[in-house]
């Protein structure tokens, strides 16, 4: 079992089928384009549960994801895909990098969601990037970044349905798409609170990577507050 | 005659008639957000007289701008318009910031122009904006911001045959564009070494204001040598 790619927060090994890749989440919690780095116990375990339950409802509603099945407290597998070197972040309301561009305070709704491509490039910080940009680093075709915007926005809207359930704020999110051998988009990597703003609906209090960022508690407490509202198991 | 605005470049009076300004060029150079600040004797006659060839130029070839006459040295007469706070820049060979995002090194030709938008903000330091940025901020209608991409694309293509007989290379530059009060768009602002990058097409010697920028010599030697390539008057 090959080790495909490591990256901050999972790893991703070869398995006997060549149509079917493990995904193993790890406990590493990194910020600040990983000036900040921890290991924190059952993160990964968290992550890979929360993610499988947000895939499966996606794949149920027809988003075609790399998922296939989760097979252990930390791992899944998945369909291999060639990543597209974009994030692809959709906003619903302003916080982070979004607040701090535009000069907004958090929190502010947004009457549309507001959807951005990063270049996905640590020793640049993953800037900002239009479809000019895009088309000139090579990196998709006018048609994929259509395709994978409109997927974003259909992703938008599964999880805020899921999230308006669970009395969650869907504030913002980061996406990754792969392609696969015949060109197949699939949406990749994860949907976490690593990934993922969500904050509680009445009391703003933020249940996501915020917490490690800026030190506002227990990472894992929120976490696992997230996946027992949108029906999860949480272990002891 | 009211002072109505005063850039780090220019002055905006009224005049006599609702329908016409006065702008006055300065002698002022600026850079990096206003951090350097210097005055350079014969700077505004010499925006001036470039800016009024370019507008002159691109009316004649269909492009609406605010621009009517060139008055005196550092005066021209223009129109009055509401200024949309968006710049609009136009690359076509990779330099400046595009080549700092993107990790290119300078001097590369793009196959095709880069378009990007700019929220004029010194606060924020003009950060670089999408459209549903720009949708979320409220600054432009989506038709506005097609028409001011096509405008700014006339102009790339006017200023470039201008430049390839002027044995000049237009790297890129920067726009603005006004409304007036009948919701009529017209370029604004001025079209000179000091929004535009010109590199000797031979040499890629600098001519504009990243000689300022960067201490390469004289502006003022650097900006007579585009207005008397273009087919300006230099003064002694």
């Amino acid at each position: 079992m090959t080790l495909l790619y490591e990256g901050k927060a999972k790893q991703l090994f070869t398995t006997d089928d060549d149509n079917v890749l493990r995904l193993v989440y790890k406990n590493d919690a990194t910020a600040f384009n990983g000036e900040k780095h921890d290991v924190l116990d059952g993160k990964g375990q968290l992550n890979n549960a929360i993610s499988a339950l947000f895939f499966g409802v996606l794949e149920a509603e027809g988003v075609q994801t790399h998922f296939i099945e989760q097979i252990s407290d930390t791992e899944q597998l998945v369909r291999p895909t060639e990543i597209i070197p974009l994030e692809v972040v959709v906003r619903n309301i302003t916080a982070g990098s979004l607040a701090r561009r535009l000069g907004w305070e958090e929190g502010k709704a947004l009457s549309k969601p507001i959807v951005e491509w990063y270049y996905k490039d640590d020793a640049l910080g993953d800037p900002l990037v239009n479809d000019d940009h895009i088309a000139a680093l090579g990196v998709a075709k006018v048609e994929e970044l259509e395709e994978m915007r409109k997927r974003a926005l259909d992703v938008n809207n599964v999880v805020l349905d899921l999230c308006r359930k669970a009395n969650l704020l869907l504030v913002d999110f980061k996406l990754e798409f792969g392609l696969q051998e015949d060109g197949t988009l699939l949406l990749a990597d994860e949907v976490s609170p690593d990934t993922c703003r969500f904050w509680d609906a009445k009391t703003k209090e933020k249940m996501d990577k915020d917490i490690y960022r800026y030190g506002l508690g227990s990472l894992q407490a929120g976490y696992e507050n997230i996946l027992s509202r949108i029906g999860g198991v949480v272990h002891d």
